[in-house]
Formats: C-alpha cells, sequence, structure tokens
C-alpha cells in the first residue's frame, strides 16, 4: 500500500520555497513516499532552474497517483504579482491559509504529515499574523488535536548522528538563564523521550542534559543554574522513568564519542544545539516539532530572499525533512 | 644550531602531568625541539606507564644535550607525600614555585618558552594562591617583560585547522552580556590579530567575530549587544588596520566551508568557542596565551585526578601543545 503523501506548505512565494520544492520533487518522484504541494502552481511552474511539470490536484489521493509523473500541487493562488527576493505582505494571507490547510489535512488523516517551507516573519507581521513562528502557530492550528503524554511543541533539531530538542529557542542569551525552569526542562525532557521512543522507534532512549554554565558550572562556582535548576530538572525525569543524566559540559558532549552515549541532547539555548548541527551538517539539518497532534518537520533554514530566483538554492535539507517526515509518520501509522 | 629548549611546569603532581610528560617526552624524544621538565625527579620517575630514564639536569643547555637520552628534569622537590589522584595543599609551594621558575627562564631567554601541564584551583587556594588560573598567573609574573603592540593575556584555542580566541572565558553564561565592552573585544582582537601575525607567521589574518545572540541578534530583534557593542567594536578594529568582520551568526561560522574565511575566530564567551574545539579535535586541542611576553602553551584538559595513577590519561594535546610552542619559539628566533 502506497503510503499516505505528505503536505508541504510553499512557504514564503517570494524565497527559496518553489525552487527547493521543485528540486525536491525531481530528487524524490521515485522515492516511495510521495507528498504534495499546498502552494500557489502559477509559481512553482516559474520556479528556476527548469520547469517541472506541475500539475493541479483536488487532493492527497490524486496527488499520490500523479507523483511520479508530475510535482502535485493543491492550488491556492497568492495574490500577486510574486517577485523572487522581494517579499510581499500581499503574500501574507495565502501563505497563512496554506499552512493551516496543510495542517488541517494532516489533523483529519488525510495526510501522514507537514513539511513547511520557509517563512519570512516581516511580511506576516505587516498582514497581522501574530505568532513568532511555524512552530507556534501549528501549535495553536492543533491544540484541540488528540494526543498522548506530555505536549510541545518542542523544537527538535537532526543532523548526522545528533538530535538536539531545545529548552529555549530564539531568546536574548542574557534571558536564557531567567528563562528556565524545572518544570520547563522536565516538560521538553518528556516531550523529547516521547518522541524518541514514538517517532524514532527507540525503545529506550538515553538523554543528555547540556550544562549552561562553563565546565556545567564546576559545582556551583561558575553559576548556580545547574545545581538549582538543571539537576533538579534531570532527578524529576528520571523519578519519571526517562533516562536522563547530565547537566553535563556543553563542550564535551558533542564528539564522535560522546554522541554514542545519548539518543538526544537537550539543549539549553539555541547556539549550544546548533553549534553541533550545523558543524555536522551545514547543508542538510532538519528541524522537527516534537509533541504536536501531528507530524511536522522542516529545513533549517531561512527563505534566502538574498539568493531567490537564481536557481543557486540547496535543497539537501528540505529533503532530509522530507525523508523524517515520511519515516516518522510511517512510524506513527 | 639546536633550538633552545621549552620550559615545562609539572603541574600538579597528583594529577595526570607525571604521566602524560613522560610519554609526551618518548614521543617526542627524536624531535628536533626539546624541553626540560620544572619539577619533581622522583615524581617522574614513578610516572604510571614504564619507567622512563629520568636524568637531572642544571639548567636548559645540559637538558637539550641528554634529550634524546633521558627526560631532563630541572628538580625542585615537591613536599610529599604525593599519592595519585589525591592533590594536596602540601604540594602547592612546589607547583607555584615550578611555574615561577619556568616563567624566568623564558623572560630571560634562557629557554624558548613555557608548557603548562594542568594545574587544579583548590589546592593551590587552600596555600594562599590568589590567581584565577595559570594565565592571570603568567600575565602577572611577566608584567614587567618588554612587548611590542597590544598586551594579553588573551587565550586561544587550536585544534584541526580552526583557531578561536576568547573575550571572556570562565564567566556564568547569565554574566557574560554585562562584561562585553567595546574596549574589551577591541584589545582582544588587537593581540590576536598581532599573535597572528606574530606568532603563526599569517601577513595579513582575517579575523571573524562571533555575535553573541542567537543569528547574530537580527538587527537587534533578538538582543542589542550586536548593535551596541559588537559592531563597533569591529568597526574599531578595521579602522586600526584590523581585517575584522562580524558580528556573524555563531551557528555558521564553524563548518568546513566558513572554516576557509578567516584565520581565527573571536568568540565572545567560552562554550561558543569550546564546543567546537572539541568537536573537532576532542583530544588534541591546544591552549595558547597571547598577548604575553613569553610564549606560553598548554594542553586544553584539567589534572584529571579521577583518572590519574592508572597509565590510561592521553598525552595527545600536551604533545601538541608542546610542538606548538616549539613553533612559535622558532617564529619569535
Amino acid at each position: 500500500m502506497t503510503p499516505r503523501p505528505l503536505a508541504l506548505s510553499l512557504g514564503d512565494p517570494a524565497g527559496v520555497g518553489p525552487e527547493i520544492v521543485t528540486k525536491a520533487w525531481r530528487a524524490l518522484r521515485g522515492a516511495p513516499s510521495p507528498f504534495m504541494v499546498v502552494g500557489d502552481a502559477l509559481v512553482l511552474r516559474a520556479a528556476p532552474g527548469g520547469a517541472a511539470p506541475v500539475r493541479v490536484v483536488s487532493g492527497p489521493d490524486e496527488a499520490a497517483r500523479v507523483f511520479a509523473e508530475a510535482l502535485p500541487v493543491l492550488d491556492l493562488p497568492a495574490a500577486g504579482p510574486i517577485v523572487a527576493g522581494q517579499p510581499s505582505a500581499a503574500a501574507a494571507p495565502a501563505i497563512v491559509r496554506w499552512i493551516e490547510t496543510a495542517a488541517g489535512l494532516a489533523l483529519s488523516g488525510a495526510v501522514g504529515g507537514v513539511v513547511t517551507a520557509p517563512i519570512a516573519k516581516a511580511p506576516l507581521y505587516e498582514a497581522g499574523f501574530q505568532f513568532p513562528g511555524h512552530t507556534e502557530f501549528l501549535a495553536e492550528l492543533t491544540a484541540a488535536g488528540g494526543q498522548d503524554g506530555a505536549r510541545g511543541p518542542v523544537m527538535m533539531l537532526t543532523a548526522a548522528d545528533l538530535r538536539v530538542a531545545l529548552a529555549t529557542i530564539h531568546e536574548p542569551l542574557a534571558r536564557v538563564s531567567s528563562l528556565l525552569t524545572i518544570e520547563g526542562i522536565v516538560n521538553a525532557g518528556l516531550v523529547t523521550a516521547q518522541a524518541l521512543r514514538r517517532d524514532f522507534g527507540i525503545a529506550a532512549p538515553r538523554l543528555a542534559v547540556a550544562g549552561l554554565n562553563p565546565h556545567a558550572g564546576e559545582s556551583g562556582s561558575i553559576g548556580r543554574e545547574e545545581v538549582e535548576i538543571v539537576e533538579p530538572a534531570v532527578r524529576a525525569l528520571r523519578d519519571l522513568g526517562v533516562e536522563a543524566f547530565g547537566p553535563k559540559p556543553a563542550d564535551s558532549l558533542f564528539h564522535a564519542e560522546a554522541r554514542t552515549t545519548y539518543d538526544a541532547v537537550l539543549c539549553l539555548y539555541h547556539d549550544q544545539a546548533l553549534i553541533p548541527v550545523k558543524m555536522l551538517d551545514f547543508w542538510g539539518g532538519v528541524n522537527v516539532t516534537l509533541g504536536l497532534p501531528i507530524v511536522r518537520t522542516s529545513p533549517d533554514h531561512g527563505t534566502g530572499f538574498d539568493i531567490a530566483g537564481r536557481g543557486i538554492a540547496r535543497e539537501d535539507s528540505l529533503i532530509a525533512a522530507i525523508r523524517l517526515a515520511g519515516e516518522i509518520a510511517a512510524r506513527r501509522g
């Protein structure tokens, strides 16, 4: 049986989305896991890098049937004109509708999951969008959906053999300490452990928890957060049945030998997680949202307005995101 | 002509120092750049991993002559007993004297530079030592020594093809923002650029400066430090003739392609620098002190009391530190 397709929201049509989606279809058209773009067929047909055969479809079933021959799109046209590299608030309502539609299809079970191409905040905010990003918007859209266990969203990034989950994301570094709580770390740890079991097929996941300070604080002599927040959180996670350990000095957590000791690291701030991810695979990292009722992945890069329309955008990360969403959807069944 | 030997202070005799020094001599005894231990001959003779022929010498000249046949040591015995894995404040006066003597020999020109094996703060503090570590102590010991250009100490770490210099070191993460100043970053940048020219032989060094916040603050929307401190510092460095650029998002600075765009990165906090260093070479990183009148390197690990005396300590980092000190000493002439 062919698996259900994934829904791929096109993201900002003035960014690299149309180009990398087209390139990803070329790379994956022979693969067993089809996807359907939720976006604008005209924009896709004009994507740089040579026209792909774009087929407007009525839904996931038709998308699955045509996928090997044409790039299927559920066509919800954006208000134009769409010019590569020039984002416009006029396209914002369509961008939002693509995400809402993809999420709705996933919640209904018609598609196996959602992959989101990059959006930019500025043009969406101009049009009244009020979420910090995709992740929070999808959490809101799926808030009523049922789910067992701890609730996210928790952001995970994967690259090569590394998985990192984040306790804080796009926060000024000086604020990170004040945002860390025992409850927050415990919840992120529970969501991560549950996802490792359910979505990644790891029966007894091992979760390393990073420290915040140099040398993980050296028993409180270089900062107290480890003693007062992270250690109690790790103990609580262990009491709750999660094989967690730490806080570990972050500089000794990411070399090849260390990476064999855990299935994921819970990081406390953005660059602690992103430096290792981007060192291991600068082009192919994937962002996965854990703890939602739907499967959702995305590339780990932005809209690339500076290179949009030139045919030089790399599709590696989107392809990896599509593959991972397909694998997770297959595991959730 | 044989180069002047290096002086190698033994560090805490209850740590891995005696073992890795002995192993390093075995690896380097045939190399052109000799070293002389400043330490305790008895402790060296008892180092695990098979006895090395230890020769008590009267100074650098004799050390250079015997180096191929025996491990030369300027013998300044520590108060005993010395037990591997059990640091004692009784040894502290000798540990301090070893460092002072090595620094004095380097200042006088009798040795080409200093390599320091690891010390631990706790036993030294019990005995009245008042410096945060080796680096600050050596800065004090060499304060009267003449030097052209900007004055350090600035900590640099090297591993594989990466060099990182640090604007702050062992500080709680929550304090880093308040410790950053335009003047501090400019001085660290000047010291680093000068060292790249003088000590690393790079005629026109390129210095990348890392941002503090996620995405280097996204033009001030995720933290203001880039706009208010780092950007002005980079401009000032350029006005002063340093080919500096940034602030750059830290997560995009350390993959292989990015590493070809600079000769060193000026990092703003410990783990921003140490995560990449230890990912690239967990065992062989080297700590170099820039901006002192003497050459000084050290391994980038600690005393390893937990594994001392068992013969399993790795000498990679110490060997790399000795080699680098020899190279820098040769360049300074």
